[in-house]
């Protein structure tokens, strides 16, 4: 047909536009092997009776077990499966190996920490080009409350549920117009959520808050001049002062060797102590302020404002150099 | 068959936790009826010969249309359509009013501001429960640059592609290790890399950073009380202090209507041309911060901010009333 002379790697970036998750089908040979692979052409077909679909390359070495197999599993994969998803989608791996998977109908393995799963009786086989596409009856299934792993334009992707309604009513004037808010009005408002908390804590450690920086930053054991800190720290709006830094040697957190601006900033066994304890701190802060957020969010919040703080910080430069 | 009696609602909730894109799938009618609906159970079957499948129940009033069509077309939708898709997603609404479609093959109309678009012969159908799957082979296609609308668990969703390796090498320390931050840092980074963009402007104003709150939280026109302003404006780190309001008023950039804390503040004429500029290098700035974000990221990084300045607020008010 000579409309379909259509160009295979493109056309495959198109359908990378639609957003799939990503599942493992797996069944056991005829032989009883265990045999799985990755597959995102999954989906749903029919309600009543329930009906779900997959495809798999006529030249997919698996593709005799799945025609043979009176039963499949599909597993919906968690945003943290990733590293399965690869294994799984590599051609002639050892794919089990090291997994212990349970067993459904017919002996089928079954994975654990997938986002849901559905144990399935082949129903019918169809024929879909270079591709066969297999009908199968869900006979049980479960679900687990996961975020999911998704694949989009032909890598992994993140998929989080937009958001209309504030999850909780807006008890103040601030929050009602959040929304409205300019994307630094927005990092504003949630970095100073989130200093709210950590202020007091820095002040009954009597630590200011370029003193919290020094100890952070000077906790990578390497040994810092005080100037890679101060060039360091500048980026978070704060500056090292020789006397903050000398008071903190007073106290004991630090211990320095050199002289001047040039000086390795170490910490000792008190700084590192109250190291742990600011640690600890942050991360019970962060705890809170994150616990609207699933394992998706937090990852994507993180990656995009690392992406913020990157184009920032070019467009800086940009600057510097014009 | 017994072990297929299962429950059609947890059933249903365990398909949604696979992740999909959302398209629109167009054709004529026998009387020449432009028809559509919005589909999410699209997915890729063959690439040689190029096929892709959708099901579509058989109690859709479109069913015969769509078995009766020699052609029809899969539009997958942009993050921006999600108006589109609901329209599309209604029964009987009159979904083509005030579209103005291209024509395709055998006259389908194709709809505009989509991700990517194909068009299909009708190839195959097949009995699939409650639904009928159609696979269409693909005759041509186009693709557009537009970031996806997703699916998840029954509601619209972002899919924002994973990052592994930072878009640009990282030039210093800083950026480096960027990864290893927590969330405080990064927070504080990228508010202090957007502050030192809007400082000097402020500067060259004559403004300072609270003088900068107050005229923006006071162009609501409604008239705020200092007192109001200061507990708006306390949010984001800063204080509302008489000095600097009667600066202000000195600059004629707003007029006081009563006394005292309680005195409504109203932005004048030249207060209002002094918002404008600063709104215009507000914007400029944030165009700055997300030009590697896509329209999907700068959503996402918003709503994401508001769901932390939410469980910050929260987390204070429990505190309060512990």
């Amino acid at each position: 047909m000579a409309e379909a002379a259509v160009d295979t790697r493109q056309f495959r970036d198109a359908l990378g536009a639609f957003t799939t998750g990503v599942t493992i089908v797996t069944t056991c040979d005829q032989q009883g092997r265990d045999v799985g692979l990755t597959v995102n052409s999954f989906n749903s077909v029919s309600l009543d009776p329930p009906l779900v679909l997959w495809s798999l390359a006529k030249s997919a070495a698996s593709l005799g077990a799945f025609q043979n197999a009176e039963y499949f599993a599909v597993h919906i994969l968690a945003s943290d499966q990733q590293p399965l998803s690869d294994r799984f989608a590599k051609r002639g791996a050892e794919k089990f190996k090291g997994l212990t998977p349970a067993r459904g109908n017919g002996g089928i393995p079954l994975l654990d920490g997938c986002a849901a799963r559905f144990e399935c009786r082949s129903r019918f086989e169809y024929d879909g080009g270079d591709h066969e596409i297999f009908v199968g009856e869900v006979i049980t299934f479960e679900r687990f409350d996961r975020p999911p792993l998704a694949f989009h334009g032909g890598r992994y992707a993140y998929a989080v549920t937009r958001e209309y309604t504030p999850a909780a009513a807006p008890i103040r004037d601030e929050l009602r117009y959040l929304d409205r808010h300019g994307l630094n009005v927005l990092l504003g408002m949630a970095y100073h959520q989130l200093n709210l908390r950590l202020a007091p804590e820095l002040a009954r450690l009597g630590l200011s808050e370029e003193q919290y920086w020094v100890i952070t930053i000077a906790s990578g054991g390497r040994g810092r001049s005080i100037q890679k800190l101060d060039s360091m720290i500048e980026f978070t709006g704060k500056r090292v002062n020789v006397e903050s830094i000398e008071e903190l040697r007073q106290r004991d957190f630090i211990r320095l060797e050199g002289e001047g601006e040039s000086a390795k900033v170490f910490l000792t066994d008190s700084g590192n102590q109250v190291l742990m304890e600011m640690a600890a701190i942050t991360k019970a802060i962060e705890a809170d302020a994150e616990e609207n957020l699933d394992y998706n969010e937090t990852q994507l919040l993180r990656q995009l404002l690392q992406r913020v703080i990157r184009s920032a910080f070019n467009q800086e430069r940009k600057n510097l150099g014009s």
